[in-house]
């Protein structure tokens, strides 16, 4: 059941993924994670917002590293969304990213309204999503800036909080009520937390909002002139091929600003929703038991685990064997790459280890071995001195760029599907157990033009094996292409 | 300083590798292990012996799933122990392993005098530990059987405990003193074991044993019938070629027994030597801190590892990073295939995880990704459906078999030295960057002819993949080989 033939939503999927390392990272945050088992946080939020809007009228904030995992994982939805993402050229927190966005949606659709929702949280009960939805967007279509307020269950020092005014009802529905807001407290200390909780009269502020996109540019105009400024001269090169190069000028210039902190605490129209489902931001590794299932001895256990006498703990391996003894209220986390082991109380210390690696320039913190690209995803297998072992998938349709290295020389090896090589001036077919060289500085290219993924072993070769040794002469995907002369 | 013309030092290197899991493997046990850095275990009880007898004189005793780690490990005394191993073929605990030692040492040398120790205990002070044997030496040649016994530091459970008669002394040299047993005792219990720890008259069982052959022969022949039995069966065939296969049906009917519950126990001549080296069996995990340095902390660690705030934790890492966070007297250990987390407390109980997964069938309690053989190694890298890739590695003039595999076909890409490949009827080399196929029931052989390591990347392909798929033609470490018709 669609809501509203003007209500489009917008999910945040922006995040920058510290918080669940190692299995986040800054290329691959939360909310592409099957944390719970089944799908995707992104995905779920997906099928979430499908309940009030069609998938042609859904948008995704995010940035260009992150783009293609997203796309991949919405792969279902693939032709509704071709042209409804909204790529920020860098995170500068919420407020342009949602500036951005209505800026895009006003140029379609004058009369649009945003639901905005990030994309890596849980919510358990869709209908009484809906409902909220329902009413957020009566108030929306009033002129109110609406946000949902969650009941709080526990004296949280990590969140903000709303105060509404609960005597003034803006409307109701469906059980439901809107309240104006009579203040926001940033995070509080754990006494104020516990009053709160106690009062009744204050709520987690959910980052779920629902407004009319002209609304928000008013008020992002009013409080966030700078902002304001910079969206219409975007908003005026939007169709021009000109604006590509300079968005990114432009949004180095922006002050990143929450949206919360830099137009909803300040704007008069600010509106609260108290809602009733069941809602968790999983903010670390400690939260997650809000939301995953918990065995007998109150473990949350994923992968290939082997335990004895654990309890109250998170035990997520993947492949690899885990093997635990008498844990109790431990976080223990496996990746192929990285392992975490920590007590649940210290789970929000994991973003320190985050910033050390960050440090360090160690590789566990910004990407997992495996990485997405547009067509298909590697898995370094091993590096050492002079080689790197990746094996390749290519999904059906998928094609790598024409491209030479410098540096390197690679041998692939097919171990599933059938491949479609160039090399040189060569095309030709490449089967199961079937092998090609490609000497460097030799034109190539892998395509998949079956209708089963491709897998292939690639064995490189060479004193630098950086990805950045790549000269692509032709891309599907629209990267980086070098200019070469050509022969009239 | 050599102590004796007929002293011989016997290695006792037939560990099942259970409790230092996930670091030892039923096929990689502890003696093999680098767990204080520098040398393994093995490599330094080597070291330990060569002060008391010249490496001709060492023998090991072990199985021959072991040998070949063995002696890749002792490769630096290669030439001195290449008659030197007693192969049981399979383990029936340290009677039979000590009275076939023995054996072969009585055929060699009537006289001999027999060291035996373990191949994984830590001894940190070696001239004391050629005191002792230089006492232990005169004990054994006027007919005793010597053990060293250990000062105990803790009311240990898990040891056995030897009571001398303190009043008689059988012998004195260097400030030692030896003495007849007045009795052994079993693994007391905790009240037991303090009472002992206080006496002072209780000494830990070292499993560190002196005797002339001849006359341990002669206590088994008194005390274990059917051993002195077999052993006189074995002895009669020793230098025949029918020995080989029947060896291994002799041993399996053997009752498996330990020397100092079937011997020294019976025996009126047991001699203890109270010594005052400093000594591990390093038992467990929790026992690793006795021997291996710690940090300011009272951390243990080693390798890749990135901790914040824990505290008197053992936290060991290998390639792969693990990140710990506010541990207390934890033990964490990573391995390229599985992660053990447990308290310290719970460091003995890592063998029951071991038992879970052999009753499971899971390969990570038998063998690491890594495995070795006569000729190098190879690492396992990846496998899934319908194929595997391996890092090969072969050591200076290193060869595998000439073989083929019914099932699989293979592709290997030189990363580092160069290969000298057979592939069918041609031979060739093949140099970094270089790769070659070898289809299925073609036969081939890898050689490293070069003074320089070689490796190289494997892919196979086929339906099955397992390491029996393997016809071999000819092998030059004496591995089962087909015989086939030749053409006259």
């Amino acid at each position: 059941m669609k809501l509203h033939t003007h209500l489009y939503a917008v999910i945040m999927a922006g995040g920058s993924g510290t918080r669940f390392w190692p299995l986040s990272r800054q290329l691959y945050p939360k909310q592409l994670l099957r944390i719970m088992g089944g799908e995707t946080l992104i995905q779920q939020t997906m099928r979430r917002v499908l309940r009030c809007v069609p998938s042609k009228r859904v948008f995704i904030s995010t940035t260009p590293v992150q783009a293609d995992s997203i796309r991949f994982q919405l792969g279902e939805w693939k032709d509704a969304l071709t042209d409804n993402f909204v790529i920020e050229p860098e995170a500068r927190n919420t407020a342009p990213a949602i500036a951005l966005a209505a800026t895009e949606l006003l140029r379609r659709d004058p009369y649009a309204i945003m639901l905005v929702l990030p994309a890596d949280h849980v919510i358990k009960d869709h209908a009484r999503f809906q409902a909220a939805v329902r009413l957020g967007t009566e108030l929306a279509c009033a002129g109110h800036l609406v946000t949902f307020g969650i009941k709080p269950i526990r004296p949280e020092t990590g969140y903000g909080y709303i105060q509404p005014n609960l005597r003034v009802r803006l409307g109701g529905k469906g059980g439901l009520k809107g309240h104006p807001i009579a203040r926001f407290v940033e995070k509080p200390d754990a006494a104020t937390a516990a009053r709160y909780l106690k009062s009744g009269n204050y709520f987690w502020n959910s980052g779920i909002f629902i407004w009319r996109a002209r609304a928000i540019m008013e008020e992002v105009a009013r409080h966030q002139p700078a902002l304001a400024r910079a969206m219409r001269w975007i908003a005026a090169r939007a169709a021009s091929r000109a604006l590509e190069g300079r968005l990114a000028q432009v949004y180095r210039r922006l002050t990143p600003v929450s949206i919360d902190n830099g137009v909803m605490e300040r704007s008069s129209r600010a509106a609260m929703i108290p809602v009733d489902f069941s809602w968790s931001d999983v903010g670390n590794w400690s939260s997650l038991e809000e939301v995953a299932p918990r065995n007998d001895a109150g473990n949350v256990v994923s992968g290939k685990v082997v335990d004895l006498d654990s309890r109250d703990s998170i035990l997520y391996a993947d492949q690899r064997l885990v093997a635990t003894i008498g844990l109790s209220s431990m976080v223990v986390v496996d990746t192929p790459d990285a392992t975490l082991v920590c007590p649940k109380a210290r789970s929000q210390d994991v973003k320190k280890i985050v910033e050390i690696l960050k440090k360090q320039g160690a590789p566990e913190h910004l990407e997992h071995r495996t990485v997405f690209r547009p067509w298909g995803s590697y898995t370094v297998l091993e590096e050492g001195p002079g080689y790197k072992v990746k094996r390749v998938t290519v999904n059906p349709g998928g094609r790598l760029s024409l491209q030479l290295h410098h540096q390197r020389s690679e041998h692939w090896v097919v171990i599933a599907g059938t491949a479609r090589v160039t090399r040189g001036r060569r095309v030709f077919a490449l089967r199961v157990g079937e092998s090609t060289g490609i000497p460097k500085e030799t034109r190539h290219r892998l395509e998949n033009t079956g209708s089963h993924t491709l897998h292939i072993i690639e064995v490189q070769n060479g004193p630098y094996l950086g990805e950045d040794d790549i000269v692509r002469f032709q891309d599907d995907y629209g990267r980086g292409v070098k200019r070469v002369a050509r022969r009239s």
